[in-house]
């Protein structure tokens, strides 16, 4: 599993220098190279890998669109760091983006990824993809992104603190917050297959169950890890007053809870027989990462 | 030209409410509103719908791109006001985004914005357009957007903070910040109507330089204004040490500057004749207005 994941990232990356390569120089690049280099694991473009082998789609066009997730992803990450947010000094080991660069500049670094990600499927880096599917994934992409995905769910993050939250919020919170780039990943194989609306909804809710897993996976790091294996200071959520699942549910129901998200997913996955083995192997990776 | 202006902000206004109402309701809504509907005088639009004209394009369309543009502007300036940035309080004569609604929000509203751009320019509201020029419109407004676009002007500008810049280097400043999107707004209508690059670039040149003289215009009024009729405290770029070419030219040199910007301008679109009346005639009213 490791290895198939780090060949992912390491694509990945490759893919992202390139069209940095390809970009006209300025010094937000810096910080940009910075964050998005900063030996992500790429889990989430491994997840789009994973659900395009079962349509048996090309490589180097998962790649490219996980190039984009990734992009996105590194934004939120910049943003969620900063003071006004989560305040987070440490980041993958590493000094966050505003710690090492500034504040003005981690909020224009986090911007330009933003459009970076428009830039990259828009490009001729994103080859032999039909202009409607490029539109299609342009308007999923910015869905999953915006006041009802990532931007939506952080604002909800934040405004639970200190604050006792249902189970049924905390969920919503998640699945906008973490869950809808994974949605995003499970839908855009589909969207590139041109297949379906419902099929694509039915990918849809499996990626936003995988987002809902690797954030309890990470409330579980948070609960449990120390900061030298998990890159960051963890029982932060606590100290913050952070709704999460493990906050209400308590440890060993929080690893029960996740349990039943693997055999839910995978029930899902059934129908697509030993094409999903290698999803079904992320999860299971996502579940017991310790970082 | 008051009555031209006001139709072309009506329409777009419009356009948005409905494009609002289609949208999911979210609690980040509220902040988007509030910025995006603050009674800018939707300037790039209207220089948009001007060239539009000029190429005799659906008026629709235009609006529709021009809501496009307005929502990446409303985006930049609640992030410009930002504490960490130009730590502005006041916009429009209201309170900034983030003065009202708190940081953290004003930030998230501001990505939210930025991706209902795109949200957009790939929903069903941008009508009969080809889904290659709209993958190329992605393309344009993404780099007049990113870190060598309106981010990086803004980066830009705080790092030239009390420090003797060069004409040449603030003018690099200004046209990133300012220039590049109104470089969009006249690119947007030669893409729409599928012309070849030589004619958009020259298009794109135009657009910067009354992105250039819009910055211009906003100096001469921060040095003359009042707090009353600009509805923001003024004299404020000398205050913060802004490096502005009021600050380098003078005051008179600045006008002269800006006179030869317009001439400059109208000289390139002498070729169209009377079509380009509506273009030169909101120049005009850029250099002349006092808010």
């Amino acid at each position: 599993m490791q290895i198939k994941l780090n060949k992912v990232a390491n694509d990945t990356n490759i893919f992202l220098r390139n069209f940095i390569k390809s970009q006209k120089k300025s010094p937000l690049l810096d910080p940009i190279i910075y964050s998005l280099f900063s030996g992500g694991k790429k889990i989430r473009s491994k997840i789009l890998v994973d659900v395009g082998s079962i349509f048996n789609i090309e490589y180097q066009k998962l790649i490219a669109v996980g190039a984009t997730v990734e992009c996105i992803h590194s934004y939120s990450l910049i943003h969620d760091d900063l003071p006004c947010m989560d305040n987070d000094d440490m980041r993958r080991g590493k000094p966050s983006t505003h710690v090492k660069f500034g504040e003005s500049t981690a909020v224009l670094a986090g911007n330009s990824l933003l459009t970076l990600a428009y830039e990259i499927l828009s490009s001729k880096f994103f080859k032999k993809v039909d202009n409607k599917i490029k539109i299609n994934l342009v308007k999923k992409i910015s869905e999953c992104s915006g006041h009802n995905g990532i931007a939506g769910g952080q604002f909800l993050d934040l405004s639970f603190e200190h604050k006792k939250i249902s189970k049924k919020k905390i969920i919503d919170m998640e699945i906008k917050k973490t869950g809808k780039l994974f949605s995003f990943c499970c839908a855009a194989p589909l969207i590139l297959k041109k297949r379906n609306k419902n099929e694509i909804k039915k990918f849809e809710d499996i990626g936003a169950d995988i987002g809902l897993l690797f954030q309890v996976a990470d409330d579980l790091i948070d609960y449990k890890g120390s900061l030298l294996v998990a890159g960051k200071k963890t029982g932060k959520d606590k100290k913050k007053g952070k709704a999460t699942l493990i906050g209400l549910l308590g440890h060993k129901n929080t690893i029960k809870y996740a349990n039943n998200l693997i055999i839910k997913i995978n029930k899902k996955l059934k129908k697509y027989g030993s094409n999903s083995n290698n999803l079904s192997e992320t999860l299971d990776y996502i579940l017991n990462r310790n970082k």
